[in-house]
């Protein structure tokens, strides 16, 4: 059974202590960088907090961490099992081989070989399905059967929001008197989380997320104060092509101040110049933040803004910018 | 008068001393990160002192700040002046925008429009010559006769090496128990400075050079004792090209343990495992280390090895991996 069709289980701030203890060991606490040149050029003082230097490359391995080693021990057999083809396998795998467990994951055929690869250095066992709903679905409704694991959603899921929710937690301690706090949102797992967190100890602190133009079911959501799910959004961003769920529009819906968008251009532009200025290696998707203060400097000016980077993982052969 | 044919004047370290409190205003104290993966694979403990996250993108700015800091107050309305294409040629217009004072630089019109951007950006006046060794020292002596501006050499002059020397004092205060530090070499500055800190405070860690197979000048120097200069080496690490000088050679015949060289390939591949692995964009000059490491693990194996990241000042258009 989907966890989806659940009834609705939100964490708590509990629940986010509880899951920063127990995924501590396996995770980096990772650092705050800050840049003269992006603060002079938007008149905000911007704090970014570097979850591309975070194991397995992304803020993911945080959420999966929690739900791998908050399992029961009569689980531990039987392992845990999701259906990605980013980061969220990655993490999974690596938070499974981390504890000793089996990790079942279903990955379309076609996805890049560096990407399975990278699932199976750590552990991950791989069944392909063809790139389809349909046969994704179908796939992993065989995988659960034949192995019983645990199901962990990439974010709708709340020992996963309860994980990513440990970012914005050390953001605050690392940062004093923030103004506001911006992520990029795709499923909603990091905003939600981030949610969680400010909601609990810093309500005064504003939270927007950043969304592709061209993936912008979030926005449209926001704005009509229901999911609306995109059917096939192209955008460079591909970690944001998921839809909201209902756990993570809970989060979205009441604690988010605006969802803010940019064009492919502008997001481009944004990580290029990130690893020209900041010499780090980010992913498109987590150069959305940078693009959307960019684009509406008046909100952020004066202000002390997290920014969350999400993730570093590039095909560093076939870059954006170079054609 | 070219300051190379001045006497030898070998700084202390009291001058890194009085540098480091010099400088700090102006530079960035830079992180060390550590990779769990270069680790494993390499069977060393590497510590990664990131000078690519330093002002102006290298660890020059340490000595270029030093040596315009330190200027007397009569030279100042005269200002400073160096030929360089490279990261010297951005620290001192940076340093000496800071101090609001001139810095000419001779720069060679076939340079990349970026660069010569780049140091226009920081202030940095810029004249023109032919790309080759005697128009610039033509055009140099010129500017010297119409400003009187102070030469500041790239490395071949006591307060730049007393400056780059403050890299390694940070990282010996960061990082304990070293048993070698790494850095690339071209000129020789960094490694100058390396030895001046070291051989004063930690004469025990042993210092390694690490230089591309194509541009091996600094290695045969050293096997033979004297200086060797190449006339026109060809590698992807373009700021180790120039030659050792009296100076620089002073350090390097009497505390470098042994030079290591690394092939283009080797260079190439350590570069794009950086950013892949770690997350940072990093020149392929620094990649060198990391290469000569790769390649000699017996030599390194079971040691804490300091390594040097020079800087990460790369054109992201034209990267070597993508033909």
């Amino acid at each position: 059974m989907m966890k989806d069709a659940s009834p609705l289980i939100i964490p708590s701030y509990d629940d986010v202590i509880a899951a920063h203890t127990r995924i501590a060991p396996h995770i980096h606490r990772t650092p705050v960088l800050t840049s003269t040149y992006f603060n002079e050029l938007t008149g905000a003082e911007l704090f970014f907090k570097c979850e591309n230097f975070q194991k397995a490359g992304a803020f993911k391995v945080r959420g999966a961490s929690n739900a791998v080693f908050g399992l029961p021990d009569d689980m531990l057999e039987k392992g845990v099992a999701t259906h990605s083809s980013g980061n969220h396998a990655l993490s999974l795998s690596y938070a499974a081989g981390r504890r000793g467990i089996p990790c079942h994951v279903v990955m379309p055929r076609t996805a890049p070989q560096a990407k399975k690869d990278a699932v199976r250095g750590y552990g991950g066992i791989i069944r392909e399905c063809e790139p389809s709903t349909t046969s994704r679905e179908a796939v992993f409704a065989e995988v659960q059967a034949e192995t019983g694991a645990d199901f962990v959603h990439p974010y709708n899921d709340p020992r996963v929001i309860a994980g990513q929710a440990t970012c914005s937690r050390e953001l605050m301690e690392q940062v004093d008197g923030l103004d506001a706090v911006i992520a990029p949102i795709g499923g909603g797992g990091m905003i939600s989380g981030t949610c969680l967190t400010l909601s609990n100890t810093a309500p005064e602190v504003k939270i927007f997320a950043a969304e592709p133009e061209q993936a912008d079911d979030a926005y449209r959501s926001f704005k009509a104060g229901h999911i609306i799910a995109d059917d096939a959004p192209n955008t460079i961003a591909d970690g944001l092509k998921v839809p909201l769920k209902d756990l993570t529009w809970h989060f979205v819906s009441n604690h988010v101040t605006d969802i803010l968008t940019a064009s492919e251009d502008e997001i481009i532009d944004a990580m290029k110049e990130t690893w020209k200025r900041m010499k780090i290696v980010i992913e498109a998707s987590c150069a959305v933040p940078l693009a959307t203060i960019l684009k509406n400097r008046d909100v952020f000016k004066g202000k002390r803004v997290g920014v969350i980077i999400t993730g570093g993982n590039v095909d560093l052969d076939t870059l954006p910018w170079i054609k």
